[in-house]
C-alpha cells in the first residue's frame, strides 16, 4: 500500500449558502485526514503524539486545487500520500474524490513538527521516521 | 491606494491545544477579508452581490505560506490586492501582519464568479469589474 | 430501541488553547448527531430533506450541562432520544459519554420544521412523523 | 452602565444552507462577547488571563432561546450582564438583536473559572471580583 484512504460525509456545518462545502471545511477535513492516519495508518496515536509528546504539526506551506463542489450528504473519498519526508518536516498530497470518482479538490500540505511549548522546529520522532517511508509515492 | 485593509483580533475561537491560530482559521478570516472588501473597498454590498443576485465566489485555487505563528489576543493587519481580473475571476494576493510588521503568512486565491443556482461561472458583474482595478497592483 | 445512538473522536479541531473541546462543538456535533439520525435512525436521507424538500430544523431552544471536559483523542458516545413530537416541533434529548461511561453533557433541543425559503413553520412530513415515535422515551 | 455592548456582522462562514446563521455559530460569537467583555468592559485582558495565567472560563450550563432568524450581512447588537457572581463562576445574560431592535436571541450562560494545567474549578481572581459588580443588572 502506498497511501491511505478515509471517507467523511458532507455534514450541514461543512456548507455554506451556496449549498456546498466552504472551502475551509475541506482544510479542516484534511487536518482530520492526517489525524487518522496516524492513528490507523502510521498507528502512531495522534492525541498521544500532541497531548504526550507536546509536539504540534503546524502548516508551513499549503495549495490546493479546489476542482468540483461538493454538496450536503456527499461522501468524499479521502486519500493521503507522502511526497517527501525531511528532517522535520513532511509535504503530503491529498485528493479528496465523490463516490463516482469525480475529483473534488487536490491539496499539497508542508507540515512542520514543532515543539509546543516554543513552536521552533524539532526532528520528526523516530516512530514517525520509520512509519512514513510505507505511505510514500515510490517505496520500495 | 492600492490596496484594501482591514484588522482581526486572534480569538480563542481561533485556536488550537497549541495555543495558536489552527490553520483553516485564516482562510475563515480570508473570507471575511473579501467580505469587507466587497462592503468597504468595492463599496458593493456582500450580503446583497450572495443573497440579493444569487451570485457565489467559491475559490478554485489556494496557496498559502504560513511564515509564523499567531496566538490568543494578537491583531493581524490584514492586506488584499488584486493580481489578476479574468471575465469571471479573481486572482487575489493576501498578507496578514503582526502589529509589529511580523508576516504571519502570504496567499494567493482564485475565486470565480458562480451562480449559486447551477454553481456554473457567470462573468463579473459590470459594478465589480469597475471597481476592481483600483486595488490592482499597478493602477494607473 | 427507544434511542439513537452514534460515537464521534474528539478532533484537533474541536478542540481550544485548554485542551479540550470548546463549546460550541459539541453543538455541530449535536448538528451531526441529528443528520445520522435522520439517515440511520428514521431512515429519511437528511440531505434529501434539506435539499431536496427544501425544509431545515433550526434550533428554536436549547439547554446543555457541560457536566466533565473532553480531550483530544476522546471517544464519545452520543445518545438521542424523543421527548415531544409537536405538530411542527422536536424536543430532543442527548447525552454525550466518555468511552468509561462519564457524562460529559446533558442537551436538550427542540428543533422546528420549518421552509428554507421563508423560514417559517411547515409541518413535520409524514414519513418524519411516521418514524420518529420508535425513538420516543415510552414508545409502546 | 449595566451592560456591556459589542456589534458584529453576519458573515459567510456563519451561515448555513439555509441562508441564514447556523446555531453554533452564535455561541462562537458568544464566546467572542466574553473577551471583548473582558478587553473593553472589565479592562482585564482576556488572553493575558487564558495564556498568562493559565485560566479557562468553560461553560458548565447554557441556555438559548432563539427567537428569529439571522441573514448574512445582519449587524447583531449583542449584550451581556452578569446575574450571579460566585467564587469560581459567572452566571451571564446575553440578548443579541437585530439592527431594528428584533430580539434574536437570549442566552444565559454559567462559565467557572478553572485551571488549564487540571481543569478544576479556581476562585476568580480578585481583580475579576472586583470589576464584575459594574456589570450586574442591580449595581448600586
Amino acid at each position: 500500500m502506498s497511501h491511505f484512504e478515509r471517507t467523511e460525509t458532507v455534514r450541514f456545518a461543512h456548507c455554506d449558502p451556496a449549498g456546498i462545502v466552504f472551502f475551509p471545511q475541506y482544510l479542516v477535513m484534511l487536518n482530520t485526514l492526517v489525524e487518522d492516519w496516524f492513528d490507523r495508518g502510521l498507528k502512531i496515536p495522534y492525541a498521544g503524539f500532541i497531548t504526550g509528546r507536546r509536539l504540534g504539526l503546524p502548516s508551513v506551506r499549503l495549495e490546493v486545487d479546489f476542482t468540483a463542489v461538493s454538496r450536503l450528504g456527499d461522501v468524499l473519498v479521502q486519500r493521503l500520500q507522502v511526497l517527501h519526508l525531511g528532517r522535520s518536516s513532511l509535504q503530503l498530497a491529498a485528493t479528496y474524490l465523490g463516490a463516482d470518482g469525480e475529483l473534488r479538490l487536490r491539496a499539497r500540505q508542508v507540515l512542520v513538527c514543532t515543539s509546543l511549548d516554543d513552536h521552533r522546529p524539532r526532528p520528526l520522532p523516530d516512530d514517525v521516521r520509520a512509519a512514513v517511508p510505507a505511505f510514500m509515492e515510490n517505496d520500495a
